[in-house]
């Protein structure tokens, strides 16, 4: 199974400007999907996506309707006997708010160095054209692909992804494979080729919190009036004690511990808690649940965090008000094999529980997200991890993700498969910051490892 | 000593529709001492003051500069071997501010019913009013007063009264006296007249804490990142328990319990708790310390009073930043003995032991205030007893003021005389809200009060 790419890698050397002159065209369209007045922009890249999907040389390339953006699909069934790969992407991009902070146009592609500034060029449109031009590649040059393919490409995925969770669900027979590929990741360092094996999942609530009718004087009432900011403070410390231990009953029952090999593969990482404490978090100390390390707290154990309070005066100066409303708005990440629906549920009852009768209390759930977990034995991790080392020289590490993406418990609930999660990205590219970039040699080497990858899956 | 008033008040109802006229002139004129764009209407305020105080036949009356607002002076000093009685009161008033609120302008006073509505009508104007009503009535009805009398009427105590503190300060001697009237609280409830024994302190300060140098997604870093909002909810939690109880050492050392006497008159106040809860509070319960009832809550005992917290993401739908930095205003009432530059300290200190070192801390106080007390026993108490009983025909009641007025201690300090706190207000007055009013038969029997307690206080 050796010597996977170099043919790849060689062609790719030699289309670098071509390559390079697509994903331009690809970042020029400002496809935000959260901004009604970019609704032209989107439609614009969904149909860039079609004419790269057709030009590539799949079938039955279409938009599938939703009703949101659409979806951009394109198949490729002509290796009988080989196995069925998804290809997974979107082509949506976040707004560029702040747009002063950045030093270029976010819709202006501008190469500095080796990499490439705009919005959307690491989330996701540079990863998933990586997808796009290895199929484009392999059938160009030799006819054929390795493995039967298709990809999905939404357009919601920065606004919840509810389009595509809902063909999935109605019509998850005409997405059927083997295996998922999806990059839309990070890498753990440079030069670090990283398989994510899981995904936490969330729960998200806001809890409004009403306490007199009408703001009051603190001289006057002060004493007597309940604070809802206060009753939220001490709603938090109920939830979560000063060891960042969660104190919701029932919590922490289904929490899974992760395998040996995946945990043992962590001591190889060029970790640094250092270099996370100064350079990534930018902080004094890194707090959290105590009897775990750093990349433990973020990658499989289950966190609350809190997101916002607002209520009372904020402005300049003293005003001695108690506030009649205030809010409050937590999350919960979680970890294989909690359920968000029990853990909202749990949730909600622990709220309710730490607010004496003198408040009256809202509880919103505002999203849910699964969490999920992959072994890293199947045989598509396997041919992933072979492509990986062969193209980046270096063995890949099995990382997980401390975020949530609904898409990926989906995909392996409803196609019964496993997801390879191969990110392209570095860690200081920026999706959703200002100046996001898309280091230009993950470019080149994604589309090589993609095109590996297919075919160390291909059954011999 | 009894028929202090009976003549007073036969010509106060004579000259109704004059002193009706007079208010409302009054209350005509924006003098708002906050607002750089109502400097006319505050100089034109002093100036209506100054020749009213002219025209009731005082001396010496002039306009005193400060930094700020002037204050306006008036004595008359012609009974020898009575007592001087300083009368205090102001001419400035607060922001109209919420101005669609308001059922006629703030600006354009309107009777109805028994009611005049108007910014200041309350707080200050009508009370202090009465004070000059009555010495004009007086001096011309009977060429003479039974006491001595000085006048100071301030134009600042709407942002902090730093004039009038620093004139007090530098030329006590000039306000030299032996009792001070003040006028500018409410009473207990409609018919009952009261003197207020007693102000709470105050130390409001406001603390900022950075946790992470940039904002955090959650997912990423939820779990090892410093979250400010969390370490706020435990620095509250740590400065007061659920019971109430206020957990800064040494925090109740100085409080004094309230002399017997006046503990007991409480006995004989027409309150009601359910009345508090459902019409004033407007709550569905009425916390605070554990063991001690709701008017020693308010009014003798210490609170600490969560006032606003900012920090995160507080608009619409779900964000999951975990937020660099976080602030929260606070501030304690405090009690007599109280010291509000040792509680000052001992709050930060306490504030600072309740965040570990992963967090920045700034602490900054925005205010303090002393705390008051007189004894209901001073001649010059029992001589506005007398006056008010007389004209409300029902005793007149103890209270205490829950909030802070940092003129009435730096009057007891600085010339060593009681304070008398005639408050003239109703209860539903609404000083700083819209639609604020003065209850008219108030005035009528504030200026016939006032007479009578000045008669009263003469040396038989």
């Amino acid at each position: 199974m050796a010597n996977l790419t170099p043919d790849v890698t060689a062609i790719v050397q030699a289309s670098r400007e071509s390559l390079l002159g697509r994903l331009s065209d690809f970042l020029r369209i400002p496809s935000v999907s959260t901004l009604p007045e970019h609704r032209a922009g989107v439609m614009q890249a969904a149909e860039f996506v079609r004419l790269r999907l057709l030009d590539a040389g799949l079938e039955n390339v279409r938009l599938i309707p939703t009703e949101g953006h659409p979806l951009v699909y394109g198949d490729w069934m002509h290796a009988p006997g080989q196995p069925v790969i998804l290809c997974y992407g979107h082509y949506d991009v976040q707004p560029a708010d702040p747009l002063a902070e950045w030093r270029h146009p976010p819709f202006e592609p501008t190469v500095i160095g080796s990499d490439i500034f705009a919005r959307g060029a690491t989330d996701n449109k540079g990863q998933i054209l990586a997808h796009i031009e290895a199929a484009a590649l392999l059938l160009r040059n030799f006819g054929r692909l390795p493995v039967n393919l298709r990809f999905v490409i939404e357009g919601e995925e920065e606004i919840g992804s509810s389009g595509l969770l809902r063909f999935l669900h109605e019509h998850a027979g005409e997405l059927a494979c083997d295996a998922v590929l999806v990059s839309d990741s990070e890498m753990f360092a440079p030069d670090t080729p990283c398989l994510d094996l899981g995904v936490r999942g969330m729960v998200y609530a806001e809890v409004e919190v009403e306490g007199a009718k009408r703001d009051l004087h603190s001289g006057l009432y002060g004493g007597v009036a309940p604070n809802p900011l206060e009753a939220i403070a001490r709603m938090i410390t109920g939830l979560k004690d000063a060891d960042g231990r969660i104190l919701i009953p029932g919590f922490y029952d289904r929490v899974q511990s992760p395998h040996p090999r995946e945990k043992a593969s962590w001591q190889a990482l060029p970790f640094s808690e250092k270099h996370w404490r100064e350079e990534l978090v930018q902080a004094r100390g890194l707090p959290g649940e105590k009897g775990f390390a750093v990349l433990e707290r973020v990658w499989v154990r289950p966190t609350l965090e809190i997101h916002g309070i607002t209520g009372g005066f904020i402005g300049a100066g003293a005003k001695t008000v108690i506030p009649a409303r205030a809010s409050v708005k937590l999350s919960l990440r979680l970890v294989p094999d909690q359920s968000p629906s029990q853990v909202a549920a749990s949730l909600e009852a622990a709220v309710r529980s730490l607010f004496s009768s003198d408040y009256t209390v809202n509880f919103r759930l505002l999203s849910v997200a699964d969490p999920a977990v992959m072994s890293p034995d199947t045989p598509f991790h396997r041919a992933a991890g072979q492509a990986l080392a062969e193209v980046f020289q270096r063995d890949a590490v099995f990382i997980r993700c401390g975020g949530s993406i609904p898409i990926v418990p989906a995909f392996m609930s409803q196609l019964h498969c496993p997801v390879v999660m191969m990110g392209l990205a570095l860690p200081d590219d920026g999706p959703h910051a200002p100046n996001e970039k898309f280091h230009l040699p993950n470019f080149y080497r994604g589309i090589a490892a993609v095109a590996g990858f297919w075919r160390a899956a291909a059954k011999a």
